[in-house]
């Protein structure tokens, strides 16, 4: 299948030459010390990325985005537990379906379509005896990214464990784990990483640790326990994706060397704003009141199916965008600005777009 | 970390210059019609090579082979189960504790060190009610492989339903899924299937299909049946390993174009023999009594401890062999034969362990 397509989903997204470059290499037998010392690398980039704090650890999962919120759910809480959760678009909604699964009580909070979240809407659950915050902080099927301050302060005059699906907003929205009390984050290799899908990480807070170690889970392959000790030796229980755990770890040392998080996130900051600005000149709603940096959710005006556009842009330009599934279909299509893009390549899209509104 | 060393483990295991190249592509959007082909095909393919007759599905999971065993214990088996399982090492213990966490009741058998399944050891279960079994046909951490007909006999008679582990095994050793009457099969990417690591693979026949749709577990990123709808469309249910997928798909075409599974299984077990006739020379022991195709397990009889060798031959040679670990890690490594190897590959590995006992 053709795989040369510019890439403007919410992922996977486009890699950089270095990245693919070792998805071409060997993959290396793993129970070695030289593979533990990439894992230890991993690890405190990460934790250093999300400013997670002293005593903070990371896991690495092999699996997708899913896998770290249901591990992080089946860990973390239980049916003692009460959990606020928002559930503002199918990331959101992920969530609720995995707390009913595994039964924890819990409260849902349903923002108005392309708002974020309100402060009236957390006082009501003020001083309700809430033990949990469940938030996906791009929800990314929507391109809205909620007051994570807001949030934050709520939790904390709560004394609320506070739990964040990061998984678009990691390395693209300013966020900082300690100052903001957050305890566990969860991201994705396919994100704003820009490396393969078929890797998920938590990075958990000390706090976070120690409530994991309390806790004995029904699983084995979901066990935070296992994955945490075995860190300790730059180990996974099982065998994991070895080849993207390289890539990863080529990737967060290329964001160190270019200065580190914030620079990363200034630069696909800047992507947004880029394309936001020349995106006005055509007949195209920006749906979302509460823009995150990773996407741009986008309403065509003048009667065309996002569907029909993005297969347009497939099919005749070679270029991806996001397309939105169920009732949004023909509604919604969504532009990224995570991966491997530069201005010229939105350039592009946009001529792109405005070719196809001539026709 | 070096990554061009000589690999003779059992995973991950090194790969062909073209499933290599994929790995460097960029990987594609894969909510596509384009996607859905691929995935189609290796489900037509993986079904092929099984043997698993008419109505068999597989569903690829993003994760290593114990998320596949987790998720196939979770979705085929409940607590009004009574299951026995084979307990010869560590993959099959890990069968055993799985059956723990999930409280399905059973019974374990435990072969002879080094040995197989005996009849007697079966007939201690015939007509006792057992509605399961688990085997993890080639147990890779002792390179024992059981008897599958004597297993397959045993639990027709008494309408078992019997699950099958290949995960080492599948195109290294005969296997016909049907013939055999087992309903369910497991293998990962980085076997034999010589891809790296980071996707397992289920094979379900018709039977254990219809019993998926009938079971309800506590899972999200565990549920088959979830996977199996997804599959009628060629698509997942959450973002999947997809440049790994498209890696097994370049894989199981070359398998097919080069005449199919059966001259898989004859190549690879061609090399396992050509290498156990040359290390007849060498002071080692053989300590498996039912070899598979997939590895030789060798015990050093000159005195040296086994993980010393496992590192000379790592730092000194650039070759890879398998270490064991526990109590076996000073007694015991393994060569496998699986993976882009050819004879003159072997000679190499040879002339090394001549040159190591020369010193």
């Amino acid at each position: 299948m053709k795989k040369d397509l510019l890439n403007f989903t919410v992922g996977p997204v486009m890699s950089s030459e270095e990245v693919r470059a070792i998805g071409a290499d060997q993959v290396p037998y793993f129970r070695t010390q030289e593979f533990s010392e990439v894992m230890f690398e991993n690890e405190r980039l990460m934790i250093k990325f999300a400013k997670a704090g002293e005593g903070a650890r990371t896991v690495f999962m092999t699996g997708s985005g899913t896998l770290s919120m249901e591990a992080a759910i089946m860990n973390l809480f239980s049916k003692d537990d009460n959990v606020i959760v928002i559930d503002g678009g199918s990331f959101g909604h992920r969530f609720v379906e995995l707390l009913e699964i595994h039964e924890i009580p819990h409260s849902v909070i349903k923002p108005e379509f392309g708002h974020g979240v309100t402060k009236e809407q957390l006082d009501a659950y003020d001083e309700k005896g809430y033990t949990g915050f469940l938030v996906n902080l791009d929800e990314t099927s929507v391109g809205v990214l909620y007051d994570i301050k807001l949030i934050s302060e709520f939790c904390r005059k709560n004394k609320i464990f506070l739990v964040v699906d990061s998984i678009s907003s990691f390395l693209c929205d300013p966020f900082n784990m300690e100052e903001l009390g957050v305890q566990v984050m969860i991201t994705g290799s396919q994100k704003a990483l820009a490396c393969p899908p078929g890797v998920s990480a938590i990075v958990l807070s000390k706090t976070a640790v120690d409530r994991v170690y309390q806790n004995n889970p029904r699983t084995m392959y979901m066990d935070l326990k296992s994955a945490l000790k075995n860190g300790e030796r730059g180990q996974t229980p099982f065998t994991c994706a070895v080849g993207i755990l390289l890539q990863i770890n080529e990737r967060l040392r290329e964001i160190e060397k270019a200065g580190g998080v914030d620079i990363e996130v200034e630069r696909i900051g800047g992507l947004a704003r880029y394309f936001r600005e020349k995106i006005k000149d055509l007949p195209y709603e920006i749906i979302s009141k509460s823009l995150p940096n990773a996407v741009t959710p986008l309403k065509p005006l003048n009667g065309e199916s996002a569907y029909d556009i993005f297969l347009t842009l497939k099919d005749r330009y070679g270029i991806w965008v996001c397309p939105n599934g169920g009732t949004l279909k023909d509604e919604v299509f969504r532009v990224g600005h995570i991966g491997a893009l530069h201005e010229s390549d939105f350039d592009t899209l946009i001529d792109a777009l405005k070719e196809i509104e001539r026709n």
